[in-house]
């Protein structure tokens, strides 16, 4: 699968294009793609603000990073905005509020659609399936699924090959971006880290396998995290790591063996032995722990688990290069640091975890890609290349605009 | 390392089996060795019963098998007794006061031990090094420490070699012994899950490599459980996941793709997509789940995830048998059966898991056989099929009585 209907000199034309949605789709283009996971939900919208000039770079901004926010982020670009938001999928009557307000479902125009033509939606992620009938009954609109591996690695292909600065290995804090070779790309690991962890190995444009996966995932961190330490918020349980010690409730190689490292096989008295080893003493019980020290335990025994588990499968497919993406990363400074260490740790050195900058909207950046899917070539890092001639004021932080039918509209009037 | 000692035609003189120990410590021979792990402190003492007989077979049992129960257990052999007994660590002093009672670290000889014999005891575990002091102050012994996979290593190994009948896989409730070729024992990976998970590439008698481990293991069931249900025990907490359901607290696919599967990749409805994944629901706290569910969940989470690791260990290093070992199994139907599933699943049916029916022993099995370590000859196969000509009596649940030095002497006397 490929990210297309990104403007360029190719483009076929603006009918073709459209032919290829359904004959009563027709109606006021969406500017919308939703990925449904089972504890959230992403949006990935789109805005115009302007016109459409390709030719002269209008579309890229050399200044604004794409922005992810708790209620909903926009990205400016000069001649439009990539605006991405999330809701908790237990508040998905929220979203659909959200979504009427902005009239995002039939391009944010507010005004009737003929009740002949149908909205088509893409959508992705199980919850796509789950509340088809929803949507259809609150929005009137039709979610036309996709698949929610061809989406996650539709977004991450996009991602690292459209946007500079997008790839980075995080160790002691620092961000490092990693240059990457278009043409040396593949094959690689895609860890998607949501309720679950999809572990990927991506071939190439549309080739890929899910070999591997663990249910230790993001859902697991909140779910256990909540019965622990009555957390209102996902995002509220990881700043309470910030400030944790995991030591007062994990079981250290030094607490077992007396303060010594087990040097012998390579264990020093600081490794962990035993993820909430101990707890298990007759002396504390919960309310005596500290709620950020079972978080940051927690943290750290998932992020170690999914480090763990994605190197010996990168491993085991001589896959050099690890991405790590998903929403339970979000960012967050100490969960990079322990998957760094975890894949440092389990391959001696020999391999690096890599981080996406926009992590957390893969599969619908895929599902929103996905419109263009018949009709449009190939977004390469040449065409981009092209368009944004002067490369280093491409570098922090760009993001080229989503392809989008409305974008293409416009590139037929010039 | 080599499980040495054992009775046969090749011994070498007592003399020169006692010569191997240091000189000042022929006081009355020990009777124990202890493993010490940062949750169970495991015994391994020997009585003897009657006369040492090897040539007539007595030394077999041929009806009895080596119990573990929770207190103290017992296997009885018709010329000797090999005893078990497990302590938590943080009651050590009962354990202190178990030794004491029963005169273990003095051979059950009740009566002074020379003030100038120092009393020296095998020991393993980390615990072993952390208490030292503790067991020299209230026992007057000195624990003389053996490696700890070492003796993992070498009462596994004993264990596969010396007994019928040791190894099994389980599957759907159903154990089946493996009958296994002696000279084609090795390689294979032995995966230890005590508090924390140490995962071992056995290579042959002594030699061995630890590959990888995980801090995800019995501490944190244990530890999780004890915070999430408030169990007072391990084992009640084990019992409660009998009649647990994990589907009411593990988020499947089905709960994300609205009860359908995610055929295309593999995934049942029924497949965890995240443990403890529901529990991110606002309409239930803590108090609103059931302990059986919670500790179901948490056992299929880290069975599962062990498993799983511990499958692609095997493969890294192409290791076609992977024995199950440690006291968190404690021969737990739903614990093998998930461990089981798992390495079937992650293999696509290629390897399935085994488990030793004395699991919980292997690093005291090993610091107990240590004291032969420097003068025996090796226990064979071969030399077992001598000792015990009708085999078919030997298949069901038999135990060879573990050496001893007091064996040894015995064995002069004949």
């Amino acid at each position: 699968m490929d990210l297309k209907g990104v403007a360029g000199r190719a483009l076929p034309s603006d009918e073709a294009s459209i032919a290829m949605l359904p004959a009563e789709s027709r109606a006021p283009m969406p500017h919308l793609a939703i990925d449904i996971g089972g504890s959230l939900i992403k949006l990935v919208y789109y805005s115009r603000n302007g016109d459409w000039l390709p030719e002269d770079n209008k579309i890229w901004s050399s200044k604004e990073s794409l922005g992810v926010s708790n209620g909903e982020g926009n990205h400016p670009l000069s001649e439009g905005r990539l605006h991405f938001a999330k809701f908790e999928t237990s508040k998905i009557n929220d979203c659909i509020e959200f979504i009427r307000s902005k009239q995002l479902h039939v391009g944010g125009q507010h005004h009737e659609v003929p009740s002949k033509n149908k909205i088509i939606i893409k959508a992705t992620g199980g919850g796509a399936f789950k509340f088809t009938d929803l949507f259809k009954e609150k929005l009137g609109i039709v979610l036309d699924k996709e698949d929610e591996m061809d989406c996650l690695v539709a977004g991450a292909n996009f991602l690292l090959k459209a946007v500079q600065r997008e790839a980075f290995f995080y160790m002691d804090g620092q961000k490092q971006f990693v240059q990457i070779d278009h043409k040396d790309l593949y094959p690689y690991l895609l860890v998607n880290i949501g309720s679950g962890v999809s572990m990927i190995k991506v071939d190439g444009d549309g080739k890929f396998e899910r070999v591997s996966g663990t249910s230790v995932g993001g859902g697991t961190f909140w779910g256990l995290g909540r019965l622990l330490t009555k957390c209102q918020s996902f995002d509220e349980l990881l700043e309470l790591s910030h400030v944790g010690n995991n030591r007062v409730i994990d079981m250290l190689v030094g607490d077992i063996y007396g303060g010594t490292d087990y040097a012998k096989i390579g264990l020093s008295s600081t490794n962990i032995a035993s993820s909430f080893g101990k707890a298990i003493s007759v002396d504390k019980e919960l309310e005596d722990y500290q709620p950020e020290d079972i978080s940051r335990s927690l943290l750290r025994m998932i992020s170690n688990n999914i480090g763990q588990i994605a190197y010996l499968n990168a491993l085991r497919y001589g896959l050099k290069r690890i991405f790590f993406g998903g929403f339970f990363i979000r960012g967050h400074a100490y969960t990079m640091d322990t998957i760094s260490v975890a894949v440092h740790y389990w391959s001696k050195g020999e391999a690096q975890a890599m981080f996406l900058r926009h992590e957390g909207f893969l599969g619908a950046l895929g599902a929103f890609a996905s419109y263009e899917r018949h009709g449009f070539d190939d977004l390469t890092a040449h065409q981009l290349a092209q368009l944004c001639p002067r490369r280093e004021s491409c570098s922090e932080g760009t993001l080229h605009s989503a392809p989008h039918c409305d974008v293409i509209k416009e590139k037929k009037t010039l």
